[in-house]
């Protein structure tokens, strides 16, 4: 695959970067510090790898100036160099090529609006009434349910299904696998039925809303609300296999790791970070800026910023099983302590 | 999109429910007590929610009794509200209507027997022997794998994959990326194998046997059984993401929270109610009407009905770590607090 | 559907096992020992069941020499009854049967090279310069995207998504929904964006390598690395929904239960094994041989083989309720404690 070289003066012109060496050189990849060869970029951002500065082959290395004095190559130094490389290292990303226009293969109801500049890949089905903005990409087996509208340059990767009434916003990324505005998981208790009783599932008449910028992992679910809308804001990103529950709010540039969880109505603050795997139970309310780390479970509101966890530390398994035995009987070892202290006070 | 009103008087005999009020309003929707505008229907089931009753615009509002003299606008009185409204919404629903046939898309093995009143949707694989029963509806991205059985009136929405030997009962709802009938996850480590030994994958022979009624997220796995089946018994409700390993056996009328998981061959009773991201080892038994909590992980059997839990408290993560860190030493303290006693009997 | 029925000497001789019984006698099928009939194989290779030998009505039983006294049929002798079961079960798996070639209604691109012997099945898109080996079987609405190749002998059972530079190796075994390739979840904060700062998307530049006989399960997702690879080396067995971020490298023979997970650039040794919903943080290395139990959380790196765990037990929800609250204040109990020890030495 042909790949296009950029010379170092132009990447820093148009990253407004300070560039230290020879502005001719061509640059036509990325790589670690380690990896890149002489016409690749490489940036320093954390200063545990600054060791591996002295012997990189790269062609130029993003840098703060603190370390401008060690870089045996050339360098463009900036702020934040990590920010700095993410904007660069775009320049090199290959992305799936596709005309605008309709796959022979895929089925679009006559009452759909596709812009004429969407691409709309193998096999996608768009249903009645959806809607298709301007620039944006289906790729194959995507399915846009009724009522949904994909805004404008949204790229909906492969096998992406919007089961309906669920709206994207502009720049949308959604992953192969992501489920958006399936059913809520809402049933009532009929003890008249059955024998003892049965389900009732109460139909989810809602949507699903999602803001500009949003990224949505591979496989994340997301259900639509029982009335009122799920509501993801803008700038919030999503990693794989999450499930966001029905009628939960998720506030602006808040970022979710892989396997996390939200159940049905909680409001999930601004600018908040949920770890791997964490969870929040139903109804509650989480404040801007908290920090949920991995694998913790959310069981009250939290009204202050902060972060915030649960779980007991990993230990070699045979210490732990006498711990964990103990912690079967922690309140009967503390009302123990208790009464010992009782007796010294007494005697 | 039109629709349909419905005379109040209408509904009341149609749900056996007790009118006040004018029969002759018109409803043409739901909403919630501070949603819902005067052609709209809204209920109350949560005393939480009783302030929120005197302010409603809701053309009617169901209700229990005791509510009947506070409400400012037409009522139907039912024992149980939440059911009642349970029942009513069903009748704003608006569910995708399909006409019977097979879409010109969809490929159909000619061993396959689809009743004339199906509907398979666009993309739609049916392969040998699969048997499609009356009022059958498959979305678009359906895969009815070899010798499955989709039982009458089942809906499977969309990109829904029976892999093989599954048989769904009656009135069956699976959402967009359900996996069922995948091969179980069994392997014997073969000790002569490669350089220290290796796997060898058991064949998994068996199938999956779904009930009546159930229901079953979006993203779900559902594993066939090994030898045996798989086998969820009839109105059992699971959430998204949920994992059900080969030879796991639901008992009728249990309900799973999202991303549950249960290991292969345990058995689960009646009734019972598995929370969010809940686990459930291996070959154990759990009696009727058990409820786990949340993020439990059931290690042992459980022989009597009742709520169980694990895990420990969220908290700010400063005081969290300093108490997680005196986990790993409990057994310790819990032996100097023994050695304490002992010296204060010896005095 | 026709079973092919094998006589027992054949058996013995196929798979080296010695025969006690009537080698004439038909075989043509398998099932446990309580549930096997004439002419079905039974096993017995966990001592737990050895009570149910005595009863069986099984045409022959796999089983170790200790047990052979106590067979009243036929009997296979093998030195490790399960694996020897595992081999001579294959015999009797049913496998989709696909004829050579490329459905009519799958989509290959010009510039992919898809070998004579490979069954492309109905729906599946095989993108540009995709590699498709010697006998491969893709089921149904596959996606085989640009630049990936999949060696031979492998399986994608239906609906398996590879996204982009994602090499599987030979006799890979791939289960519907798992996404293979999608982008890792790298992202930085810049805080020029937007109100209080806003994300970044940092491409995905890297791929994913996938060694031979591996399997991967359903609705499984391996995202591709940022500037390396995502690699499992040979033989590693994942099950459902497991994920795998990027950058990270699992060693050869390790097998990973449903719903793990394992964070960005984490390396795991050979020969592991992850239990259920357990979990592994970023950037972490574990050693050859380490177990981890189901649903514990991975927080440092682990150098020695061995079990390691985290969690506390299951409880009745009343007593664990007391437990739990003593948690949150777990430090000041151990500070009492050690208060009430220096008193003592004091006295």
């Amino acid at each position: 695959m042909k790949t296009i070289a950029h010379p170092l003066s132009a990447l820093a012109e148009r990253f407004k970067l300070t560039l230290h060496g020879d502005g001719s050189r061509l640059i036509d990849g990325v790589g670690t510090l380690n990896g890149a060869g002489p016409s690749q970029l490489s940036f320093l951002s954390n200063s545990k790898y600054a060791a591996q500065l002295a012997s990189t082959r790269a062609g130029v290395v993003i840098l703060g100036e603190e370390h401008l004095a060690d870089c045996p190559t050339a360098a463009l130094v900036a702020k934040d160099p990590y920010t700095a490389y993410a904007r660069i290292a775009t320049v090199f990303e290959r992305l799936p090529q596709a005309p605008p226009g309709v796959h022979p293969s895929a089925i679009v109801a006559s009452s759909a609006k596709v812009s004429p500049s969407a691409s709309i890949g193998p096999c996608c089905v768009v249903e009645e009434n959806a809607v298709i903005g301007d620039d944006v990409f289906l790729g194959p087996h995507c399915l846009v349910g009724a009522d949904c509208v994909v805004g404008a340059q949204s790229r909906l990767v492969a096998r992406v299904t919007l089961v309906t009434r669920v709206s994207l916003g502009m720049r949308v990324l959604v992953h192969p696998g992501a489920v958006i505005g399936s059913d809520g998981f809402g049933l009532a208790f009929d003890r008249s039925l059955a024998d003892h009783g049965g389900w009732i599932k109460l139909p989810q008449l809602g949507g699903v809303r999602i803001g500009d910028d949003c990224e949505i992992g591979a496989n994340t679910t997301i259900d639509r609300g029982a009335l009122d809308d799920t509501v993801l804001e803008d700038d919030v990103r999503l990693d794989n296999q999450i499930q966001i529950a029905h009628n939960v709010h998720v506030g602006a540039h808040t970022a979710m790791a892989g396997c996390a969880a939200v159940a049905g109505s909680a409001r999930i603050g601004r600018y908040c970070m949920i770890g791997g795997n964490a969870g929040v139970l139903g109804h509650l309310e989480l404040a801007d800026r908290v920090t949920i780390t991995a694998k913790s479970l959310v069981t009250h509101s939290i009204r202050e910023a902060g972060e915030y966890s649960s779980g007991v530390p990993l230990q070699e398994n045979r210490q732990w099983r006498k711990n964990a035995a103990r912690f079967k009987h922690l309140d009967d070892h503390v009302r123990r302590l208790s009464a010992l202290e009782k007796d010294k006070n007494h005697e």
